[in-house]
Order: C-alpha cells, then sequence, then structure tokens
C-alpha cells in the first residue's frame, strides 16, 4: 500500500449497549473473520481485537489459533493470511503502546460519529491518506457503538455511512467494508 | 428510492465449494441479519433467501420470526424493520415468479463476476439504476460463489470488489455490504 500505513481497531469496551449503559460486548467469531478478510483484501498493516475481558481474548485466541496452526490453516490458507492480521489487546492505550513501539509514532486516531460531527469528507480523507505518510487507526465500536470518552479522543471523525433513506443501522462488520472500500477500494 | 426497483437475492444452491463441486451450503444467522440491514440501509424492496433445503427454509423462518413476532420484536425494532425484508425461497425461478407476480416484469439480472467478464462499471451502473424504471434483482452466492449456469443468466456482471492488492476473499457479508454502498450509497 503507498500512502499512509492505516490499521484498525475494533473495540468492545467502552461501548455502550442499547440502553447507552457503558458494557463489555462479547466477541463474536464473525468479526473476528470478516473484518480480518476486509482488512487484509484493503491493504491495512493490522486489525486489533480489543477487550479487557480474559475470557474473551482466550476466546479470540483460540479462533485465530485455530485457522493459523490448527487444522484451519491447511484448511483454508485464505484465512490464515486474514487473522495473521489480528492482534489481541485490553485496551486501547494497549494498542497505541503496540502501535508506537512498532511505527516510533502515536497514530492519528479516526473514528466514525454522527453527520454533525464529521471532520472530513470519504473522499477528502481518501486522498489525504494517499498523501500522507503518519500512521492512522480506524477505530470501531461494537454494540451500539464507541463510548463518548473514545469519541473525544480521534483527531478525525468519519461522517456515518448512509443510504438513501432514514434507516440507518448496519452491522459493525458491513459498516468496516464499506468504510474500507470508500477509502481504499480500487 | 428513485430510480429502479432492486432486490437482492443470496442464493444457497447452486454454488461452489472450495472444491468447485456444486452444493447447498447453510443458512447462516448472520447473512440473515447483516443482509436484511444493508438491504434496509441502502432502500431495496425485499431480500431473497434461497434454498432448496427444507430444514434450512424453517431454520430462517425461525430466526426471522423471533425478530418479527417474538421477544426479539420488542426487544430490537429496528431488526424486525430490516428482517421485514427477507422472503425465503426453495429456488432462483421461485424469486423470478414471486418478483414477476408482484412487478409484472422479470428482473434484470446482475451478477458479480471476474474481472474479464465485468459488463458495467460500479458509477455507470449506478447511474444506469438511478434514470432506469425496470427492477434489477443482485444474485449473490454463498461458499465458493455462485454456479456457472447461474452466472450464465445473468444480464450484467459486476467487476469484483478489490483492493490495492492481490487478496480478494471478501466474505459474502461484506460484497454485498460494499456492492449496495457502491450503488446506492450518499
Amino acid at each position: 500500500m503507498t500512502g499512509a500505513p492505516v490499521a484498525v481497531a475494533l473495540l468492545h469496551y467502552p461501548v455502550y449497549d442499547r440502553n447507552r449503559r457503558t458494557v463489555v460486548s462479547a466477541v463474536t467469531n464473525l468479526d473476528l473473520h470478516d473484518i480480518a478478510r476486509a482488512a487484509r483484501t484493503f491493504g491495512l498493516l493490522r486489525y486489533y481485537v480489543v477487550t479487557p475481558a480474559c475470557e474473551q481474548q482466550r476466546l479470540a485466541l483460540q479462533i485465530i489459533e485455530h485457522w493459523q496452526e490448527g487444522y484451519g490453516a491447511t484448511y483454508n490458507p485464505k484465512r490464515k493470511a486474514a487473522l495473521d492480521l489480528v492482534t489481541v489487546k485490553s485496551t486501547l492505550d494497549d494498542v497505541l503502546r503496540d502501535f508506537e513501539e512498532e511505527y516510533g509514532v502515536t497514530p492519528c486516531l479516526v473514528a466514525t460519529g454522527a453527520a454533525a460531527a464529521a471532520t472530513v469528507t470519504y473522499p477528502g480523507f481518501r486522498q489525504q491518506l494517499q498523501v500522507s505518510t503518519r500512521p492512522h487507526l480506524l477505530l470501531f465500536g461494537t454494540g451500539w457503538g464507541l463510548a463518548d470518552e473514545v469519541m473525544a479522543t480521534a483527531d478525525i471523525i468519519l461522517p456515518p455511512v448512509k443510504g438513501p433513506g432514514e434507516y440507518n443501522h448496519l452491522s459493525v462488520r458491513s459498516a468496516v467494508a464499506i468504510i474500507l472500500d470508500r477509502l481504499f477500494g480500487e
């Protein structure tokens, strides 16, 4: 990939539930697979899966290991190539430390928010990434979205993904796929 | 939605497995949810889930019913609005009959294929849909993709979704989300 090095992080905490309570959401098998495959397809550096829950970390590591070293690695090497991108971390701070160790610089934090808060357009940010060398980290939340304290740390807010109508409830897997396509698709 | 009425069909038969054998693939819970939510977000008419296997049809109907009439309908009305779009059919022919009864015309069949076979570009087809009134049906295959005999019935072939590299193994959920965004996204 030419342009800025970009990674993605999927946060399972702090995120909101349907009643806007801050919760730890559950790691799901297909969040790992679908987002890893999209991250690999669109040339990302790394896919951080972030949860403070130890048993959830273990579950994520077991799934990854199955496809990297277990029966899955020979059954489907394409999945191995995707899941090689996944790193499991406890907190966003741990992700940032890992990123800084690797690249020697704090990444520019990018989140997706309500329309009013957007600081860039997709075509504008796509162009910006092509000419930048600064590493960027795309943040996504599970459940009902990233808690306000995470949104507040973002340097860049992308507009929400919308269709022609009012309904706007994509899965996080679909939202990640669409946003990566808008930023890096052919 | 202005422009052409568009529906999507997810075929579980005839599709290829990893060894290019024609198989009936399994209905998965998240294929129902993610694609229904994307179809609703991007203003589609209907989401046909196509499988000839009776027990798979029953599974799909149970999931839909849970979110339409069961506990799920009150727990999460947004899911109900998405799953209201889903119709389960045995074969593509049954889908076409349903479509013709509803709209009095055979839909234009659209599939996604290898780069060489593409008959349109995404921006070109997007524009075409905006000015057309003819109903279109987007066909997607689970497993390792739609069997050749289905591809041969398509009137329009869209290019595959690609990133900057060679890796090109998105989940069908991600591919549908990206293609709907390319065709109908804001």
